[in-house]
Parts: C-alpha cells; structure tokens; sequence
C-alpha cells in the first residue's frame, strides 16, 4: 500500500561538518537500499527547500513507521504522512 | 518538469445532482486524456479525503497554469502547488 | 489495519429538519453495522462538540476511503485520518 | 470517564544517550504498569512520528493531570487532551 | 468536575430577527436555570466578542456534553473545551 | 475589572533542578499572596498542560500588567490576555 | 484606559445596495460621534483592507463592549480586542 | 514607493456568467490603464491559483489604498500588503 | 506617513543579566530620541505581554526599515508592520 | 522561467560577530553575481523585516534549486517559492 510522506530535515546549522556528512551518507546509502528495494518508490525534491516528497510502498503502517524511524535522520525531522489509494479517474490500474 | 499539486474538493453539498454529475465526468474525461497525454503523470485518492496528490510534466509553469485552470472542477478547487527537481540521492535520472 | 479518524460534522444549521433526520438516522444505521461487522472498532463522542473520534479496522486505505466516502453524512465532514502501528511500550499483542 | 490524549516527545537529539534510554525505559515501565491497572486503556503508535495517541480511563480530571505529570518523558512533551463520552450511535453501552 | 468552555456564537447577520430573538431568549432562560442549579458556575462576556467565556461544574464528560448541545444556540457555536482540576497553588481546597 | 489569564510555563527541561525549584516556590509564594489579597480570584490547572486559567481582578490594564511581569517565572510564560465583562445572560450582578 | 482594536468589515459582497450605504452612513455617524466624545480615540484604515486599527480610551471592559456592540456593522465585523497601558520607554505620561 | 500586494480572487462558482464577465473585464482594463500609468509596474499570476502577485509604485499608503479599493473585484479579494524597500545587496539604485 | 508596528521581544531567558539590561537602556534611550524627534508617534505596552503596540511617522518605507533595524533589541524582536492610512470615517484631517 | 521567493534569515543572536559578517559579505557578493548574470531578477527588502522578496529567473526547478541551496545563509533562511508564469491582464509580453 502506498503512503505519501513529507520529509523536512533541520539540522542544526552550527552541527559539527563531519557529524553531518556522515549522517547525509548513511541517509543517502539508506534511501538508495530502501528505492532498489521497491519499497522507497519515488523520491523528490521540493525546489529551494531542505526537503523531500515520497511515496513508499509497504505492507502495513507498521511497515512503514519501522522504515521511517530507522532513517539516521529521522531525529532531525518532520513528517507528515498521508495514505494514498487509487483514484477512481486514474487510467492505472496500479500507480506506484 | 515536474510539479506537486494536491487539489481539494469543495462542492456545495446542495449543488443540483445532475450538474455534479455532470461535471464529474467532464473532469475524470480531463484527467484521463491528460494522464494519456503524458502530463498528468500520477494520480492518487488521499484516504478519506475529496482530495487528490497529484505529478504534472509540463514544459513551465505557465503550462502548468493552463491545464490547471481549464479543469471542470477548478472554481471548486483549493490547489497547492510545489515545483519538483529531482533529488541528490534518487537512483533514477528520471523519476516520473 | 488501524485508522485513527476524527469526524466533525457541519450540517448547516438552517437544514430542512426532515432532511436532517433522515440523513442522521442513515448515518447510525451505517455506522452501527460498521461497528458490528468489526470496522468501526471504537466510536466516541467529543465532549461539548458535533464530532467524533473513531478507530477503524480495514484491509488497506483503499477500504478505508471505501467506507468513509460512503457514510451519508460524509458530503458534510470534515476527516482528519491518521495511520496507526503497535506502540512498542503497548502491552497488547493486538490493541483494537 | 475517558480522555483522549495525544502525545508528541520532542527530545533534543543532541541528548546524551544514556540519559535518553533511562529516560525511555522508565517511561515504559510506568506506560506498562498504567496499562494493566486499567488507567491507560488504550496506547498506538502513530505512523511516521515520535507521537501516541492513547485513552485513559481515570476518575477525574485532576487524576487524568496526576497521571500525566507524573510520566518520565512529560516535560518533554506536547500534550493534547479531550474529554469523551459515549457515542448516540455506539453499538456498545460501555466502549472502553 | 469543572471544565472550561469558551463558547462563540455565529449567527447569521441575515437571520430573521423574530427567530434570533426568540433563539436568544430560549439561550438565556436556559442559561440562568444552569446558573441557579449550579451547573454552570460562571459565565462572562469577553469584551467586544459575540462569545463567553464559561466554567461548568458537571459529573462527567457525558453531562457536560449533555448539557452544551441542548443550548438553543449549540448549532450556531464554536465551542472550545478543557478539563480543569485543582492548581497546586491555589489556597483554595475547591475553587467553584 | 475582571481579566481571563492563560500561562503556558516554558522551562528548559535541562534547567538546574535547585534553580527550577526555587523559581516555582517563590511563584507559588507569589500566587498565594495575590489570591489572598483579592487580585488573583481564581486559579486552575489545565488538566494535563503545565499551563493555568485564571482571573484576575485589577484596578486597570497597567495594574494587570504589573502584576503579571512581577512574577518569577514571567520570562518562561508564554501568556494570553482577554478583558472580560458581565454577562447579559448572568444571574449575577458581580460575579467574581 | 485604553484597549487597542482592530475591526475587519466582512460586508457580503452581494448585500443590497441600499442597504449597504445605510448602515455605512449609520456607522460614520457614530463613529465620528464617539470621537468627538473622546472615546474613539484613533482611527486609522489599513492600507488595502476593509479594516481598520482603533484606539478606545473607556472607563472599563464593559463600556468597551457596550460601545463596540452597538456599532451598526459590529454583527459584520471580526474583531480583536487588546488592552493597552503605559509603556516604560514613553516619553509621555498620559499618550492618548 | 513600492508595496508588494498578493490578491486572492474569491468569486462566488454560482456568480451570474454575465456579471462575472463584465466584473473581470472591467478589472483587466483598470489594470491595464494602472500598468501603463506607472503605477502598477508588476503583475504576476501564482501558477496554479486564481490570484496573482503584483508590485505597485505609489506616492503614499493613502494613494495605494485608493487604487486598490477602486478595483472592481475589490470586494472579493484577499489582500497582503506589504511595503518594500530598497535591499542593500540588491545591485540597482531604483528596482521597480 | 504612518506605520502600525507590534514588536514583540524574546530576549532569551538565560542572557547575562548585564548585557540585557544594557541592551535595554540602549534600546530605551532610542526610542525616547525618536519620540522626541517625532518619529516614534506613539508607544504602548500591550498589557500582560513583552510586547508594545507602536505608530511610526516616517518619510518612506526605507527610513521605517532604517529606524527599525538600528533598535538594539532588534535582533530579538517579533516584527509586524502595517501601512496605515487616513480612515474616510476619522474627524481628524491628520491623525498623528 | 520566474519564481518567487521570500526569504527570511534567522541568524542567532548570539553568533559570533566575524562570522556573521563573513557569511554576510560572502551572501551579498554571491547576491550581485547572480543579479548580474540576469539570474536574481529583483531584489526588494520587506520593510521592518530580516526578509527579503525576490523575482528569479531560471531554466527548470532544478536550477533554481540550485542556485538557492549554494547561498551561504540557506541555512539559516526560511523559504517559500513559488512558480509565476504571464498575467493574462498584463500589458507586458514578457514582464521579467
């Protein structure tokens, strides 16, 4: 099933450099595993904004918190989550 | 390029039924020739809601616009509308 | 799967009376089979306020927009849906 | 009576850690210990957040406040409270 | 148990003025039968709103809202509730 | 003249725990001298916020407002101030 | 004492004309009644707004709700009510 | 000087065809006379919204109020005013 | 012309107590200068609140954001500014 | 393509006074490069604000991006874009 997830990060601009770059790898290497997975469907980026649009494609919301609160920056961030299902004027029968 | 627009529905719940109909099935005969056209790339029932998410392809915002504001069901529409790039960390060039 | 929902209602107050009664009692008969049949697994009244906060048990959003969308008072609700899991400090296997 | 409360934990995630997981455990054990007392009737997890949503079962409001401000994680938390009532359109004389 | 109500009335600038009168009439009847019986411990005007600010000393969540959506005016109110319970500092045992 | 006073208290969880204590005893101490002197007529605790309603009886705004910067723990409040007066609808003549 | 006001005139925009220039005309009337009184003591329009910013100087919360409430567009207005006093860094003892 | 003014277009879905026509011709050409007349030197539509973004170079906050209230859809718009000034990182001596 | 200014000041609690009360007097010193100069028309507290209601006479938009950003708390402040101008309904031709 | 931005910088207070005005000169000289370069159409400082409004013009929402995360105070900055494409009432083909 499909959720529509917002992600802002708010790292706190005086956090050591190192510390950062290597939270911003694990998260990299993380979403990448989680996208050739299927699981992280699509990933975008809002223009001009420290800040993601998703849509992740688990078996459960159970599924999904495990997902999403394993992220390195999930203590960074705010999240707003919102399920999704098909839309009766879709020409798709199945749009992930 | 691609934009975010989340479109929520706001008809009068007294409007006459046959007008809705009517103009239910000219928007859901819209949005499928836009969906087969390529422009209307996604599109997704936020659960419990007379709302949608939705992925436009447009060649500029005023492309954007104009599609936008032919929809049978704009004047009844609350838009919110994001510009999308593509993220540092997707695996695909090309997301859409 | 669980869904936290808040249901306010905004029947305008210079309804047909007859109308409303009807619409109503559609309503609670609806709702009532829901709860029976398993879906609609708790129903509580927000002290002091025409609204509810219920908890539902449905197979995917999909069902869930389904039953929603379908409860005859829906044309006139406003529905904040949340997902739910298993909290990890829980003591129930299955808190429904 | 019944209340519905909504909790939001906001540690700062620079916290040290030991402290953190003290902080955790003993607010689970307390959560556990309310929990099969009967005064928390009721604790889920929402999807994607550091957030609960629960039902407390207490004897009045100043025992709701008693419970609340007790909890290891309370000065770290965003509370929202409602008081509920049964429902016209319950199926149940006594949902807890 | 006293709960906190502030409540802010809607009318409609175009209602016919019999019935808003006869509507505010029914409201104040009821109120000061409230107010006699104990029930509704306070109540004042909140300078240059069409709104009170109200404590209501009730048994129960169940009576509290038994009472607010038989007022006259219920359906044309935005109501606000909150539970209140003794401050650590009043020097009051019972501040009704 | 009566004033309804909403304190919401912001204290650094990691504040000195001697510091705290000292600031919400000379608070209380505080509080209790201006409830017996009449000023401050009633106090309550919002059920499960660390936040009071009260009401305040001054002799003009500049009196409120030096009561209310006087208190100790008036740099961490954050503090919602509404003018109050009789009610048409009261059964008293002076309810305070 | 003075109590800062600012009034947002919501007129529906398809009120009768007749109408409309009547209860403006009763409004001025008043308006500039009361200022010549010394009770309105300000009276500023905010640029690009159907609104303005006021200045009362009344002998209580109830005067100012008796005078605010009378005002033939006050059941058109939304209102917001802030009391004002002396300011520590005024060069004036008395600014009104 | 320059104000920033966003205008958020309300009109009724159910207005007269014909009144709207004629409402949003006769704005076009006071729109058109302002832009040429200098003093309306920007205008913008929001992609997506019926509401557009504007610059305006007036002699004084009375001037712009005067121009904006004069606009036929006046009295169906949402303003945002806001004054601009010269930026000190901005490369020109007079932006408009 | 004139500038309705709220600021609202969130000095952080735990400054050194020196520094703030110098940056106090500096701020006070200023505002007294330009009261006297008259440019700071008017300066109200708002009563409960670390906040003041403010008028400003100024040549331009540019000599506002001048005079506001030299103010030694300006760092700290809360700003909201608003053009005003001559209210149709005002007895006074100048207002100030 | 233009795009509309407000920015809104929120240095800490307590920044050390060389940094800041190091990541300010650098802001300012990366600022006139891109005016220069055609990129940042216009730059206006909101009066009374750290805050600026700004017209950009760019190729895609990628370049914009681009071009707003390498602004050394993007860290400390609040954003909001907007897409902005040709008013059908403006005089101006092409209104950059």
């Amino acid at each position: 099933m499909l959720f529509h997830v917002e992600m802002t990060v708010n790292l706190p601009p005086d956090m050591d450099g190192e510390r950062a770059s290597a939270l911003k790898a694990e998260e990299k290497a993380m979403a990448q595993q989680l996208q050739r997975d299927g699981v992280w469907r699509h990933l975008w980026r809002i223009a001009g904004q420290y800040a993601n649009i998703s849509i992740f494609d688990v078996d459960s919301p159970a599924h999904l918190h495990d997902v999403l609160s394993r992220l390195p920056l999930f203590p960074y961030m705010d999240l707003r989550v919102r399920a999704l299902c098909r839309h009766a004027s879709s020409v798709w029968e199945d749009d992930r």
